[in-house]
């Protein structure tokens, strides 16, 4: 093989690693923390991007773009939104370099360009937008407001990992305004199911839906909406997250408006967000030893096509031969590329496609042209079977789509095994230390005893699930009374 | 009328302001010199960036993401462009906020919280970008790279106008690298022409072609090829730049290659840029006293109906009609808007489409319904005219494509009759001071004899054309022998 990556078996967070850099997603950059996205996985985020935006536009919302500069007055409006992410906030104070008199040619910050008021590097854009909001909104009439932004974003973290935790990361914020507390819910709920549609459907990623207990809740939120996923090695991801904001934001900058019946009323907030830590799901919960596993639905190349040759005449038999079926391919909306490069071996090259998760894989030599047929590899399940260039076009969309779905159920399947429903503290931390994966238990609902659970395990509260199981019970730590199962893991 | 722009003649800068903000394009921001782009502006430079992005993919090019930060270090390690960006840099000095022991509620940056070394927001990628190619890069089997990034960037500007020159701004920058000077000087040229095709056949808003004088080059660049748009003051705008960068930044970041001969050489380079500069170039261009006239291939509405109506019977009887028309309309790819909201009369309706430059409005009444016609009305010329609803799609598409046709053309008419040759300086002074516009005059190809221009009348050379027209004469200002004209003009 060309590249080399660490197992599964050997050291997931390795094997994780090796595979973002050797499939060419990211890179790692000069800035402490920050990362380089590469062409190959910018053109996978392109991919997911333009799926969730068309999404978001067929809900009603429209793009737009406000400031990546929040002046520390407006960042500190929200009380609880500012305290939790003043840790973590890059902050610009000066606007202007100097030639350094004791260093010839570098430079240095100028002191007499220090600015009045610091700037916060966005770490997320409630502050800046609805202080914006506020000349916007002053009637019923301007309401709803549904907009969202892709943007980059700056967290401080101090650990940090190649699209699971990086100090920027793209992503796209929405923030919509409402008249109503009812309508704001409906929204947030909407976007929640929003996410789940496009993770399920286009990342192939089972997903669990539901809200944060207070402890996991989004700062300066009344409620989060969440999807959660998990990984091959039992740990749960949070996918995205859906916020009512209550009337939080719009009490922090007193943004009103005058109702149908001329009252006047604070407005009603939602926020919702993924990033590109979805790229950071993708890999861990389908890649396998030998790469990525990408669905097809957001691969940025579906069918790569490798032609076999022992010379020139053949190569220029293969390429006419496969010209028709590259039109074919075009035509069916099909991403392809045909690598015909005489730079590497096939093997190399079959090596590099699987690395890179690429769905499909068409191999044609002299033999196959004689033949009329091909040999078809599919990147999931490494299996080879050959078909005749007759009629090819069709069954390679029919196989396209039952990758898709086969990735997805056997997510699903990997979940159905990994989730367990636990009695006691005892089972609960023998299934966690054993197996991993959701845990489905009892909780008292004080935050006091999920903080409790969380240091003695590491387990946190992934969610409380929407639907109501109905069923009561006592508390795995406390023995308390709880009305119903809510779902721990331990989380990345 | 709805709402009120000043006059161009007026004050044609107030107009500009007054335009961009009643067209909802953009708003003003509560941070210094940035601007909130609006969903209407968004969603035209939407548009606008994905044509670019296609036109970039077509002639090979790939996106990436690059870090927004730049260390120091990197950032003053080609010492031309740091010395030419120090000036208006932001600079992250701290990453983290405390709790104002002296304000309770308030936030302070937290001193000990202060970064070893600081990070300059990018104000361009050359150095961030280098500085990563340099591991991407040891054999000519690495080139090219043909890499292009949509990001925002922030210039710390004194005096900022809205789309025109802010702190931040949201561009594209494309950074190749090559094996040899001429494939990148190739590049560069071809770079320059994508833009040209682009802002001419998209914008509808003719530019001339050339090179910047020394004077006017990018810091860092070798040559500078620009592209030069006039506006309806008579005063020029640099639509995009196209840098060749020689081998500074690959010697700066010490980038080598080894060739096809196993010698080693520094990597050659270009970068090229537009920005939403290019918004406030098209109202500039093409805008009128009603408001934006935009050309129909990126408007985000190229089409509004707007029903005109007595009572509910009359507008269902409308609607009735119209639904074939919007399927149509939409089966034909138009972007359409039917307004039937009952919030606002027709006549605010029109005011706020010919406000917004929506190319073509269709109006239908009662009894445009019984006649089976349609009245339209195109934005540009103002004109109205009746058309019946049999084989009203295909005529609105031919409309379209001749308002697209007909704004570049009167563009192009205003351009020729602003361009002026002049052979002294007193006709130099003349012509600017009471025409203004483009002006081709001889120069000496000193920069100092440009600077004099520049002080003693603000004029600048806005490019040295790329064809020689062949003619030699005297330079307007000193007198010296000249080879060429070059073309002279007040610049945005």
């Amino acid at each position: 093989m060309a590249k080399e990556i660490t197992t599964r078996e050997t050291d997931y967070a390795k094997w994780y690693n090796d595979l973002v850099l050797k499939s060419e997603l990211a890179d790692y950059s000069a800035v402490r923390g920050c990362m380089v996205i590469k062409p190959y996985g910018f053109a996978l985020w392109e991919n997911m991007r333009d799926a969730l935006d068309k999404m978001f536009k067929d809900t009603g919302h429209v793009n737009a773009y406000f400031p990546l500069f929040v002046p520390k007055s407006l960042f500190e409006a929200e009380e609880k939104n500012a305290e939790g992410f003043a840790k973590e906030c890059a902050i610009v104070t000066h606007y202007r370099l100097k030639s350094d008199p004791d260093k010839p040619g570098k430079l240095m910050v100028d002191p007499d360009a220090k600015l009045e008021e610091e700037l916060i590097v966005r770490p997320t854009s409630e502050a800046i937008i609805w202080n914006t909001y506020k000349s916007w909104i002053q009637s019923y009439r301007d309401l709803p407001i549904l907009i969202n932004q892709w943007a980059n974003v700056v967290r401080w973290e101090m650990r940090t990992r190649l699209f699971l935790r990086t100090a920027e990361f793209l992503w796209q914020e929405g923030h919509t305004a409402h008249a109503t507390e009812q309508e704001a819910i409906e929204e947030t709920v909407k976007m929640m199911n929003v996410y789940a549609d496009f993770v399920e459907n286009w990342m192939a990623l089972p997903v669990l839906k539901g809200v944060k207990s207070e402890n996991e809740r989004f700062a300066g939120a009344v409620e989060t909406y969440c999807i959660e996923a998990l990984m091959q090695d039992g740990k749960a991801l949070q996918a995205g997250t859906s916020h009512f904001l209550g009337q939080n934001f719009a009490k922090a900058f007193d943004v009103t408006f005058t109702d149908r019946d001329n009252k006047l009323d604070h407005v009603w907030a939602t926020s919702w967000g993924v990033s590109t830590r979805l790229i950071g799901a993708l890999v861990m919960a389908h890649g396998d030893d030998d790469g990525l596993i990408l669905p097809p639905k957001i691969a940025p190349i579906q069918v790569v096509i490798v032609p076999i040759y022992k010379n020139d005449e053949q190569k220029s038999v293969i390429h006419s031969k496969v010209q028709p079926l590259l039109v074919g391919l075009k035509n069916a909306g099909i991403r392809y590329k045909y690598d015909d490069s005489d730079n590497a071996r096939p093997g190399w090259k079959f090596a590099e496609y699987e690395m890179k998760g690429v769905p499909v894989r068409i191999t044609i030599g002299a033999r196959d042209v004689e033949n009329n047929s091909v040999e078809v590899a599919r990147r999931d399940l490494k299996q080879k079977t050959v078909m005749s260039m007759d009629g090819l076009i069709p069954n390679i969309s029919a196989l396209l789509d039952e990758i898709q779905k086969s990735i997805f159920n056997k997510a699903l399947e990997f979940r159905k095994a990994m989730t367990t429903n636990v009695e006691t503290f005892d089972e609960f931390k023998t299934v966690l230390q054993e197996k991993g994966g959701f845990i489905s238990a009892h909780w008292d609902g004080f935050s006091g005893t999920e903080e409790k659970i969380k240091e003695l395990t590491k387990a946190t509260i992934r969610l409380i699930p929407l639907e109501d199981d109905g069923e009561s019970g006592k508390c795995i730590l406390t023995g308390k009374p709880s009305k119903r199962r809510v779902i721990f893991a331990v989380a990345y």
